[in-house]
């Protein structure tokens, strides 16, 4: 198989450039050695803009015309929208009907046609209609375009702060943490990488573990409150993560609130539970991150404002 | 009088690198035309640290090695807290008893030395210390390199939109405005600049009318939820500002609230509502802005928590 490299992941760079927003590793005085990746003040509020922006920009001419669609129920969904839109091109997105209301409407404004599935029918309805209407399909992280965007994450870090000693990046289905290992283990070689997972979804703990894909039942992956780390990694996403990770590190629910709740508070901005878990990890495992210079991903921002509130109480 | 020149912001700017984070201009696709310059970002919260760190930056070795003292109810504080610690030398602030508790010990926590006092005779207090321990004052405006070390926002400003049409600006005590209208004038001489105050602290929207500086009883600025705004132009600053500011918007404590719900919800990060007026006025008083391309300064992040929470309610 072959795997993305840190030549694919610059070229990504040079595609999402003025779109994407290039975040900057932020130190924080409150947790000296701690520096934070931003990503919810990316345009759409997470980092799936990059790796969204950078496949439909690698598309031809006419098959973008043609226009896209994704299956999605959350950031992934607003990346592709507003992606869509920056080139002009029509986005047909497939949502499950339990998707978070926030999420769905921010899609919406961004000018996508919204179809409503049930749950666990959304991936197949999507393949249906690209074939039926000949739209192409921008998958959430299966696919070599989508993870050099995301590693643009980790170029910059290795700008910002090339003497970093630990990475943590969210897992989920992958991308994020295949895209950030390939350019930190090109650039940034003496730096860990450390995946950080929920320990209700810990699957890619326990496949890494194990050197092969493990498969956690949806209904029990859904138990976190972190809806964005419920996916699992591919065969395309694993063999990237067997390659790149250096350790992981699994939170509870309660270090996830705790995390959000100190973000708002020391520094000043809203991370949504899965963008928090690499806080989390910070904060409540610092054993097991063991290093002076830290970069956390905080890879998204836009959390339910009831939710919000309920956290900071 | 001598006013701060584009010479001085640029001289500025080379001392706070590497303290004072290089914010930068964030489009915002729930609101298209206007771009946010989040100065709660920074590492004490607010764009004090500036000011506060040009100034004591600007000090020569023996006068900064006595140490510096500062009056201030809040991210003064804690910038020259912050900021004398970056030099390793003694930092006394002097609090008002009423001062709010998460700023008092965000201060206290950058290991200056607090000094309480009763509400009204803390700059009095501070004037004495100085005297009877040989520290150098830091005033929150009042001073050249203050109003200089601000006006890096502006220089800022210009760099990522050179074609801005019109900055909206907090006015309090007059540093921010004067120094971003010195840099923007020099860089960007087509684009206005407009002051925002709260309605129930208007006096230099009114002074300005009139051509003179007015004195508002403090008991009335009390009253705005902006405890950030509370403050009145000194001759230097309002100098300054006469010359620069081209127009003011004021808005309503509902239009503050307002603004912080929605840049905590569409923006993903917290304001203060001192640091949220700016939205407020491009929000509500679309108007008056007249622009196509608008950066709104949000000058700072430090909110209770209690507060923050009713707010997002």
């Amino acid at each position: 198989m072959e795997l993305v490299t840190i030549s694919d992941v610059r070229a990504a760079a040079e595609r999402i450039r003025g779109t994407a927003v290039r975040t900057h590793a932020l130190a924080q005085p409150w947790a000296p050695g701690l520096w934070l990746k931003l990503e919810s003040l990316q345009p759409v509020g997470s980092f799936k803009v990059r790796g969204a922006y950078n496949m439909i920009a690698s598309l031809d001419y006419e098959q973008r015309a043609r226009g896209v669609i994704a299956y999605s129920s959350g950031n992934h969904a607003q990346a592709v929208a507003y992606s869509a839109r920056r080139f002009g091109v029509p986005a047909v997105i497939v949502v499950p009907d339990v998707a978070p209301r926030v999420k769905v409407e921010a899609t919406r404004s961004y000018g996508a046609e919204l179809v409503e599935v049930p749950i666990g029918e959304h991936e197949a309805k999507a393949h249906k209609l690209a074939a039926k209407r000949g739209l192409t399909l921008i998958p959430p992280y299966d696919h070599p375009a989508i993870i050099a965007g995301q590693g643009t994450i980790g170029l910059e870090i290795a700008e910002d702060l090339p003497d970093v000693e630990a990475v943590l990046v969210p897992v989920s289905g992958g991308g994020l943490a295949s895209g950030v290992g390939v350019a930190l283990k090109a650039l940034c070689p003496g730096a860990r990488l450390i995946g950080v997972e929920p320990a209700l979804a810990a699957d890619t703990t326990e496949g890494l573990r194990l050197g092969r894909r493990v498969d956690w039942p949806v209904h029990e992956r859904a138990r976190t409150m972190a809806d964005g780390l419920r996916a699992q990694p591919t065969d395309l996403t694993f063999a990237h993560l067997r390659k790149v990770v250096d350790e992981m590190i699994t939170v509870t629910e309660q270090e996830i609130r705790n995390a959000v709740r100190t973000l708002a508070r020391d520094a000043r901005f809203i991370a949504e539970p899965s963008g928090a878990v690499t806080t989390a990890a910070y904060l409540s495992h610092r054993d097991a991150v063991r290093a002076e210079k830290t970069v956390a991903v905080v890879s998204g921002g836009n959390i339910d404002p009831d939710m919000l509130t309920r956290l900071l109480k």
